[in-house]
């Protein structure tokens, strides 16, 4: 099998409408992307599979959706104002600024080539500030947040008062964050402006690592669910050196990339941390009282923090595949699963004239109402097909001259190519339990 | 029937976890909202309405997600840089600053008490703005879109390109804008932070009209199916002074607040004005090739601009009810449409001893899968109705002794408030059906 390399994937995305750089027109925009037709279908598939497994599958888990925009104190609280930083340095002869971190500081400026121009290393700050009011001057600033975490946190109370919610319970955010990031690479892996899905389960101190192997537990099986390949798929615990100070315990759930293993999702054990700092700055009381047992206390937070861009990248890499057929032919094949694919069934008439075309179209249109459909009529029948792999359609609806006489369709299905008749009858039903039996042929 | 006050709708808002103010543990942040549990859900529902409905439905509309930071040259193009103002002036005495157009300049400064203390009038931008990169000056400078529609033309080329659309065609994007607007008012109706659900139909010029035509019916059309009431919504023609300069037609969806007739959504012949723009400012090509007719024009565009974030205000303030019963009882109640009720099913267990809890929240998880659920066991089951009712669930199902014996429950409606027993195998499609033909009672 040929290798899975990122200039691909990126290649496919562009040429086929699934990413496409931000403000590409006027020579783009770094660290940002836009997600064209066939990219926004998938992002929403798999934001709404997590919401879905997350909130309404599980009911002690609720959802928020808290703003970009939020108080600066959050962030203070948070630590992010003193401690969310690189050290940068700037070269003191062409103004050059670079990250101390990522070039040798005892050679010649990389961009000017002077020797010993570099000032001492400063703290650079990775929260984008605007200013909001009338007046910009230091009263104004705000944060565009760095993480959709804090939201929860501010929110606690709130959830917890207006919600009946108990202990252990969850809450769930999908929403854009924004950092910095001097340098954005690997595509959509690492970018200024990007989705997370957050959840933050509160529960009571002393059951935190109990619950803390269930998340770990029920994240890797979601993506098993999702269809990912398992063997792409592992653990890294954090050592010592990059466990956060207040943090109890962290794995990462680790993806094969194309360039290489990366972190997709973690589960950190935040212990209280959080929500007492948020109950020391700002004055309100944050602790949780049980009803039941009369005990109040801070709950311990373990959360499961995911990217959804990055989910992107990670469902599109390991659906990718340059399948060899006979005679030396290559097909390219998205094996992506059919609840998250952006199309789900292409209605194809074999031949545009005698009806077919039209009795196509009046098909189509029936199936709009519960699948994501899309019609092609132009090109021949195993071109259509490839098209159609490509951007991972799991189902291939023919109409033919049979069709006019019995009321039949041939369904071809992606990964195996293999394809039967259908009464059109039964297609939905069909097509709804296949999905739900879907493995990766 | 009792008057829908905006204060009656803030005050269950918070009650119930629809709607938060923003960092309220913080003192708030003005004109930045958090969407709660309910407030989410139903957030998201109407977003998913909407998209299905627009691009699902329609064979000749796709989807985009373009991102909220991008190249500076866009806003430069779209006139927002030097046009999106409001004038401003700063009291010289004691340095507040007003809208220019929102005080008397003829009278003392409203916070000092200063008379002729005003500085002239001075443009002040709406947009926010940050700095990209390490380095802080102005050719770092990037705005937080102040609407969606631009990134629709920064893509148009990428999307003809990579999707095989054809004139005419749609795109269509739900997302987040950001407005430094000085006077929030009214709730959620103004903030700084909001979300649009904006389409864009590229249609060729002299067939503007006609489509300009359909898609006012559409949206019409589309506001009905999701349960508004008729007499709450109406039309308002853009007259010469509204009326943007490039504009060739503009009329306004308003409905009824409780503060008043207001705007919801705007449908707008844009002409060719936005991507001539663009052409103009980027150098690059943004004509469209009518591959059958070999014509090359830039095409029209008919703008669809609705916000997400009003239609939750509107949606709240439309299904809102202080209904009076039989004994001087109130009962508060939303008739939301089902589709777009935060939750759908309540499964409620009549008592909870001899194994009827057990049994409804078994009943309770079979239907999560298809369903948005909620379980609630807790005090007698009118209070219980109520609490539904309140929040716009619109069914209720009760599990009794009954339902041990025959395995029927009671399916309760809320606008009605009327029962019928019901075979808990019919249930999932009993309720699928009756969404389908709800009619606000």
């Amino acid at each position: 099998m040929a290798e899975t390399t990122l200039d691909k994937i990126v290649s496919l995305c562009k040429r086929r409408g699934f990413i496409f750089q931000s403000s590409e027109i006027y020579g783009g925009l770094s660290g940002a992307w836009d997600y064209g037709p066939l990219g926004v279908e998938l992002k929403n598939n798999i934001r709404d599979f997590w919401w879905k497994e997350m909130t309404q599958m599980h009911d002690n888990i609720v959802g928020l959706d808290a703003s970009i925009l939020m108080h600066p104190k959050v962030w203070e609280a948070s630590g992010h104002v003193s401690n969310f930083t690189d050290p940068m340095v700037d070269c003191r002869q062409c103004r050059s600024r670079f990250r101390a971190d990522q070039i040798d500081l005892t050679k010649p400026c990389p961009n000017c080539g002077t020797k010993d121009s570099f000032t001492e290393p400063r703290n650079f700050n990775l929260m984008f500030s605007t200013h909001m009011g009338p007046v910009q001057d230091d009263s104004s600033v705000v944060y565009l947040r760095p993480e959709t975490a804090q939201g929860i946190y501010a929110d606690f109370k709130n959830v917890v008062q207006s919600s009946r919610v108990k202990i252990p319970f969850g809450i769930a955010q999908v929403g854009k964050s924004f950092r910095n990031e001097i340098t954005t690479k690997n595509f959509i892996f690492r970018s200024c402006e990007f989705e997370q899905m957050e959840m933050q389960y509160f529960c009571k101190p002393g059951e935190d690592e109990k619950w803390f192997d269930f998340w770990k537990e029920q994240r890797m099986a979601f993506y098993e669910k999702m269809g990912i390949n398992s063997e792409n798929l592992r653990w890294h615990q954090h050592g010592e050196d990059e466990l956060a100070f207040y943090a109890k315990d962290a794995y990462d759930i680790q993806f094969r990339f194309p360039m290489g293993w990366q972190e997709l999702e973690g589960v950190h054990n935040r212990t209280d941390y959080d929500l007492t700092q948020h109950q020391q700055f700002s004055g309100k009381d944050l602790t949780y009282l049980d009803q039941e047992t009369k005990e109040r206390y801070i709950p311990y937070v373990v959360e499961t923090s995911a990217g959804l861009t990055r989910n992107v990248l990670m469902v599109l890499s390991d659906a990718y595949e340059e399948e060899k057929l006979e005679g030396n032919e290559v097909r390219t094949v998205m094996h992506l699963h059919p609840k998250i694919a952006p199309v789900t069934v292409a209605v194809l008439p074999l031949v545009k004239k005698d009806g077919i075309a039209e009795f196509a179209q009046k098909l189509e249109k029936e199936l709009r109402e519960d699948f994501a459909t899309f019609y092609d009529q132009s090109g021949a029948i195993g071109r259509r097909y490839r098209r159609m792999d490509e951007i991972g359609t799991p189902y291939c609806i023919t109409v033919d001259y049979q069709t006019l006489e019995d009321k039949t369709v041939t369904v071809r299905y992606r990964d195996s190519m293999e394809q039967e008749r259908i009464q059109i009858s039964l297609l939905s039903s069909h097509l709804n339990k296949t999905t739900k039996l879907y493995k990766r042929g």
